[in-house]
C-alpha cells in the first residue's frame, strides 16, 4: 500500500438489534427495531416507518444498481453492518483509522432528538453510544475511532454523555451543522456552552457533517435529486461561516471544529468573502476583530474525497487543515480503488510527499490524538 | 482613467414619482408611493408600508454611518435616484457603462409578484421598464444598459414585455435566482418556456441577481446580519448549478445567464463538485451527459467585485467568463475609488492587460451587445 490512510468520514448502517440489545424489554416496541413487510425491511420507532434508502449502502455495488429505493440488509455487503467484517475491507483498502458516522440515528443524532418522548431518546442516544464504543469500536479498536452522539435538547445532560464516553477513549462528537433547522438555539446561543465547555475540556473534536441537520439546498424540488446532492457543500460553508462569526470560538478559543464531508475548494473563496464582509459590517454590527479567516485557521478542520481542483488551492486553505475521508459505504466512496483513487489525485494536483502524508493521516492524527496501528495516544 | 470600466451591477433607488407618474390616477393610492409619516419616508403599496433601508444607499458615507436603519431621500447623495447625478459619479470613477437592477421593485421583480392585484402588478411592471429605459436609461443613453423585469406570475405575458423592451433596445431581463421561494414553478417546469423563448430570439440577457428571490442563507437568525450577506455567493452557486442541471440549457442551448454580484471563487470548487456528482448520479437520475462546467462554459458568465483570491483561480473558470461589477450605491460598492481598487486587485492577482480588458469591459461589451462610449452594437 502507498499511503496509510485516515479516513475521517465513513458511515455505519446500524444493524438490526443496536437497540433493542441495550434498552429494557418494554422499550423494545418504540425503540428503533426492524420490521418485516410485504418483503420489505423497515427501521420503526415511536410510529414512525422507515425503510434503508438504498444509496446509503451502495459499497461493492455497480454504478448501475445505484438507487433511492429501500434496501435489505441481505442486499448490503457485511462491511455496512459488520465491524469486522468492514475492518477487513478497510484492510484491503489500506485504510488504517476509520471515523464513523450514524445512519438512522442521524449523522448528528438529529432523528433521536425528533422523539416525543426524551426519556426514550436519552435511552436511545446512550444505548448508540455504547454500541459505538463497546461494539463497533471494540472490534477492531487500532481502527475505529470512537465518534459520539449527543441530547441536543439538554445540553447539560449532553455535556454529561461527553465526558462519560471521553473518559471512555471517545475522541469526536458528531453535531448538526445548522441546528436552528431542527427547532433548537443556534450557535449564537449561551444554550450550547455546557457542550463547547466539556468538548474543550475533553479535547473532542466537534464534527459537523453536512446534511447532519436534516436540510439540503434544493432550489428545485421537482428536479433530480444530483442537485441537492451537488449542492451539499453549501451547508459546510454556512456552518463554518455562522461558526466563524459566533461566540464559540471567542468564549472557547482552544475548541475544534471539524466540517466532514464538505470538501475543500469552496474555502478560499468562502473565507476571503467572509473576511470582507466581516471589515465591511463589524461597526455597525458591533463585532470584533477576529477575522472569519483567523477562526478558521486556529479552530476548524476540513477533508475531501476528490478534488483535483480544490486541492490546487490548498496553499489558500492551509495544508495542515485538509484530512481525507473515504466515505464507505456511500456512493462518494473511494472503495475499494482508495489507494489508485489518491494516487491520482495527488498527482494532478502536485501533492508532495510532506504534504501526502499530512493529508492522508497526519493531520488527522494529530486533530483526533490518534497513532495510525495503535489507536488512541 | 487607467480602466474602461464596465460595471453589470448597479442599482437604482427609485424615485418617489416612478409610478405614479406614469399609472391612471385611480391608482395612485394602491400602486407604490411615498408618504411622510413621523419625519420618516415610507413607501406605500396595496396596504403595504415599507422604509427604505439605509444599508441600500450608503455611496458616498463613511463606514462609521451605514446603518440598517431606514433612510430619506434627503439622506442619500442624489446619484442614488438621479440618473443625471449618477452619470456624474460613474464618470468621475472611470465607469463609462452601467447595468441598474431595480430596489423597491425588487431585484428581479419579486415584490410585484407580490401584489394580489395582478392588473395592478401588471401595469407596475410596465412603469418600471418604461421608467428604466425612457427616463433612467435615456439620461445618458450611452452609459446605463437597459435591463427590464417581467410577470412572472404570467410567462406568456412576460415574453410580451421582454419583446416590447428589446424592440426598444433593453438587453438582460432581471429574473429570481430561485423562483420556486416565490410560490413559482422551478426551471424544471416548462411553465417558463416562453420566457426563454424571448429571450433566446431577441438575444436578451437573463440576469439572476443574489437575493433577487427574497431569500438568504440564514444559520443563525439571531445572529449579526453579515452572517446571510457573507453567505450570498450560495445563492449564485445553488441559480447556477440548478440552471446547469435543469432543461433550459438543453431546450434553449443558444440562452445567455449573467450570475449578478455572485462573485466568481466558488465557480471553479461548485463545477467541480457538480460535474463529479452529475457522473455518478446521472444513470439513475436519468440524465444525459452535458456536464455542469460545459452549461457554465457555454451559457453563463459571472462577475466579481473585489477578488484577489478568487481572480487566481480564473485557469479554472475562463477570463472570459469573468466581468466587473461597481455595486453602487451598496455598501460592497468600490466607487468612489474604483480605479485603484481595480489596479489593486489585478496586481494582487497578477492579472496581464488582456486579461485586464476582458474583465473591465470587453466580456461585458460582448455579452450585453454593448459598445463603450457609444452603447447598443
Amino acid at each position: 500500500m502507498a499511503y496509510d490512510l485516515f479516513s475521517v468520514d465513513d458511515h455505519i448502517i446500524e444493524h438490526a438489534t443496536v437497540w433493542t440489545d441495550r434498552l429494557p424489554s418494554k422499550y423494545h416496541d418504540i425503540c428503533p427495531h426492524v420490521v418485516e413487510e410485504d418483503g420489505r425491511e423497515y427501521w420503526v420507532w415511536e410510529g414512525t416507518k422507515s425503510p434503508q434508502m438504498g444509496l446509503n449502502a451502495v459499497a461493492g455495488k455497480p454504478q448501475e444498481e445505484w438507487t433511492l429505493e429501500p434496501t435489505r440488509f441481505s442486499d448490503m455487503i457485511p462491511g455496512c453492518y459488520d465491524p469486522a467484517e468492514r475492518a477487513k475491507d478497510m484492510a484491503e483498502d489500506g485504510i488504517r483509522a476509520s471515523l464513523c458516522f450514524p445512519t438512522l440515528a442521524g449523522f448528528g443524532g438529529r432523528v433521536l432528538n425528533g422523539y416525543d418522548d426524551k426519556t426514550l431518546a436519552d435511552l436511545c442516544v446512550r444505548a448508540y453510544n455504547d454500541f459505538h464504543l463497546d461494539e463497533w469500536c471494540a472490534a477492531a479498536p487500532e481502527l475505529y475511532v470512537p465518534l459520539i452522539v449527543g441530547q441536543v435538547w439538554d445540553p447539560p445532560l449532553m455535556a454529561d454523555e461527553i465526558r462519560r464516553n471521553a473518559a471512555k477513549g471517545a475522541r469526536a462528537l458528531s453535531f448538526p451543522e445548522g441546528p436552528v433547522s431542527l427547532g433548537l438555539p443556534s450557535l449564537m446561543s449561551e444554550y450550547w456552552d455546557p457542550v463547547w465547555a466539556a468538548c474543550t475540556e475533553t479535547e473532542t473534536v466537534i464534527c459537523m457533517h453536512i446534511g447532519s441537520s436534516g436540510e439540503l439546498t434544493n432550489p428545485a424540488p421537482d428536479g433530480p435529486f444530483v442537485i441537492p446532492i451537488a449542492l451539499g457543500n453549501v451547508n459546510a460553508q454556512a456552518a463554518t461561516v455562522t461558526f466563524a462569526m459566533s461566540p464559540v470560538p471567542r468564549k472557547f478559543p482552544t475548541i475544534k471544529l471539524a466540517i466532514s464531508e464538505g470538501g475543500i475548494g469552496w474555502v478560499p473563496s468562502a473565507l476571503e468573502r467572509a473576511d470582507r464582509q466581516f471589515i465591511k459590517h463589524r461597526l455597525w454590527a458591533g463585532m470584533d476583530d477576529l477575522l472569519p479567516s483567523e477562526v478558521w485557521r486556529r479552530n476548524v478542520w476540513g477533508c475531501m474525497i476528490d478534488e483535483p481542483i480544490g486541492l490546487t488551492f490548498r496553499e489558500h486553505i492551509g495544508v495542515e487543515k485538509i484530512m481525507w475521508e473515504c466515505d464507505y459505504p456511500h456512493c462518494d466512496s473511494t472503495w475499494p480503488h482508495s489507494q489508485k483513487q489518491v494516487e491520482e489525485l495527488f498527482i494532478a494536483a502536485h501533492v508532495d510527499d510532506d504534504e501526502a502524508t499530512a493529508i492522508t493521516h497526519g493531520n488527522a492524527e494529530q486533530l483526533f490524538r490518534w497513532e495510525l496501528g495503535v489507536g488512541r495516544s
